[in-house]
């Protein structure tokens, strides 16, 4: 569109490109069902629900006085790069494995929309969430693992049947949890063993 | 469920059932089309949304150096309250006049499902939003209504059409952007007389 406003002012510009280019990842669906199993959650639903639990539950975090606002900017961003690559799904090695690389590329491309400090500021925050070398992005780990085993668990494991997902699989995927918080590590153990108890998980 | 882990720990007992509860807000749907038109969005889509905006745009804040995590947990929890009163179409005047009473109840409700502090930070950030009385609830009140506003542009005015909307009930309900952001009011009106311009809005 042609606007004086956006014109004269280009950081509002590029600013206002990238809100509109994340508008897609409402669009990029992930395995996990929504608790009441009517339909998967796509990326936003999965990163607004992170940033909730990330405010309500840092008390449990493994290392105390952890900076709460770079572990929620953390999580409402760390999917952003999927507009790109799609969901990968948690339980595929082969798909896993060649994911880095397109994903580094997204984040370049998609980051790079935004005026210089912001387009660091992102890129920081995507590439400290996936190295998980600070206490923030260990939480920040923790919670993205912990809350599709809790909405798999409320569906009667929905997602790990579709998929034939074994416990193993799931304690192996999970046990980075104890790395973020030792409660939530605790609680996820309790939850598989019921899961596998129930039936929703072969052993 | 029978949980030892969670029978030991009441906080986290009640963390964990509001993190549940609140998978309903994906179900909630608004008036507003994704950017691609092809289907409304959710009020936990439009949250996430403000989120990134808050942390992006807080520059162009009218009033300098306002705590943006404040703005973000304002925006992230917003309409929580609507999972129990529903969305609110934004030009339904009577629909808005017995909203509020109900909204109250809501956010007792449900913010009282949290441990006391949580439950009061929660009602607090609801209540700020509401009254608009500090300057990062008028900031996060007005991406509340600029975002929306983008949308319906980039959609060739779908929603505004749907409803019958005119410019003057627009400008009316979206002025108060200006008492959070004085350049994103200057760029929602070129929005709104283009969008007259082009036929997306009666004039």
């Amino acid at each position: 569109m042609e606007n004086k406003i956006l014109k004269q002012n280009d950081r509002l510009r590029k600013q206002i490109e990238f809100i509109m280019e994340i508008d897609k990842l409402k669009k990029v669906y992930r395995q996990t069902f929504l608790m009441d199993g009517s339909r998967k959650e796509n990326d936003v639903e999965h990163s607004w629900h992170l940033a909730i639990m990330s405010i309500l539950l840092s008390e449990h975090a493994l290392q105390k006085d952890i900076d709460i606002t770079r572990v929620i900017k953390m999580v409402l961003t760390h999917d952003i790069v999927e507009i790109d690559v799609g969901d990968t799904y948690c339980y595929d090695d082969i798909l896993r494995k060649n994911c880095l690389e397109r994903e580094k590329k997204a984040a370049e491309r998609l980051f790079d929309m935004l005026p210089q400090d912001q387009a660091l500021e992102f890129r920081g925050l995507w590439e400290e969430f996936e190295q998980r070398t600070t206490p923030e992005a260990r939480f920040a780990a923790a919670l993205d693992r912990f809350q599709p085993l809790l909405h798999n668990y409320i569906t009667n494991g929905k997602s790990w049947k579709d998929h034939g997902i074994s416990s193993c699989k799931v304690i192996e995927r999970n046990k980075s949890i104890s790395e973020g918080s030792l409660i939530l590590w605790d609680y996820a153990q309790e939850i598989i063993n019921d899961s596998i108890k129930k039936g929703y998980l072969s052993i």
